[in-house]
């Protein structure tokens, strides 16, 4: 890996890169998440690399949805599992009823169970992975990717859903599940068929969500319950293509 | 890899996407070199994944300066050695000045090896390695990445270079030969300093730019000089940001 000095304008972005590409070479990120990853790096380059208001909007949100769940699940799967495994610890283990079920779109059991533990020998208290326990079948996809745990996404209310693919995304949502995603093209269908969609970086978004929770933690349900009616994603998806036409 | 049908409305970009993955297996492209394709995946994208009259104009340009030049060089990286190896074969080896050298970001003396002869296995003609042979310094670069065979683009006067690092091509620009690139972000560096930038896929743009020098090489000087003196590659760049702004 290159050693990038801090002073060094792109030095997070060149960061999150190499992390990446680490990543894959641990067998923890599949190559062709790289390629999403630049996606996403180009997109976010198009927002001027911050997070806008509409993310901050649908953060407040998310946490809200997260907060009246009795089942919330955050579904990790090889970038998320590259990019943000300290971030998962926090957020698994400072909410109690908050599991992580890693998910993977290339998937193979081998790679499942390397991430498992990954995730557990970062200290991730409650950690599942598609395929390795008792197994439920989400319907609409095909193959590997339509695997749930038992215990996991499979009761999940509300599912946390990361830089995740179109087609599993919309599969979540036809379940019935509230679905919350994370994703820096506001046009992908992923963004476009969520609940929840939080237009930012994966790794700026994820300390955002963290406080947030932490700030509405011992609000109403009542009170979530307003933040989440007036919550627009229609709006903030908008918000977010204007700011790539005007930036 | 995946079998995609040619009914998936996004096969041509899955099929890219996957021989890129297979070629960083083979170690012809580094891992990085994902992450910078799923950049331009972006911007191909948000340019409606079509060739643009403002490309068209560059690759008529570009044509125009290969026929111009004395020795003329194709600068070629893992990305592009990946994606358009075939390609690379009938441009060099239809136009009997131009010369392919491969170049590499991510420099090992072993990838540049393993990607010449992966171009001879191919039938390119003529075709060199940047620090194989007797070796040059292009000034304002450090390490490998400044390396230029004497009879490549040490002495070129044209270099064309797809899909290139913003300082390399700078330093092209500054040591006085006309650049040439492919670049599918008209805000990048590359795209910015070139003297002509195909705002384009690079396996769309290639075969327009072997069309358009079959269709110029009877043309005489004067003509090709007057296509180089009508081109304007400030207005290609800002046509590209207005297509990019209203896709």
């Amino acid at each position: 890996m290159t050693d990038i000095p801090d002073t060094h304008p792109r030095a997070a972005s060149l960061r999150l890169r190499d992390a990446l590409v680490q990543s894959v070479r641990d067998g923890i990120t599949s190559e062709a998440g790289l390629i999403a990853h630049g996606r996403g790096e180009a997109f976010y380059y198009l927002l001027g690399e911050r997070t806008h208001d509409f993310a901050r909007t649908a953060i407040r949100a998310a946490a809200a949805q997260v907060l009246r769940a009795k089942h919330p699940v955050f579904s990790v799967n090889g970038n998320v599992a590259g990019l943000a495994a300290h971030q998962i610890v926090e957020l698994v283990n400072e909410n109690p009823r908050l599991w992580a079920e890693v998910n993977l779109f290339h998937f193979s059991l081998e790679r499942v169970k390397r991430i498992v533990a990954k995730l557990q020998q970062f200290g991730v208290q409650r950690v599942l992975g598609s395929g390795l326990g008792e197994t439920q079948i989400l319907p609409g996809l095909d193959h590997a990717r339509r695997l749930m745990d038992a215990r996991g996404i499979a009761i999940a209310d509300v599912v946390l859903v990361p830089l995740e693919d179109g087609d599993r995304c919309q599969a979540l949502v036809a379940s019935g599940r509230k679905v919350i995603t994370i994703d820096l093209n506001p046009l992908s269908r992923t963004a476009q068929s969520a609940h929840i969609t939080i237009v930012d970086e994966l790794t700026h978004a994820l300390p955002l969500l963290r406080e947030e929770l932490n700030h509405l933690r011992n609000t109403s349900d009542r009170e979530l319950d307003d933040i989440l009616s007036r919550f627009n994603n229609k709006q903030c998806l908008q918000a977010a293509m204007d700011a790539i036409r005007k930036g």
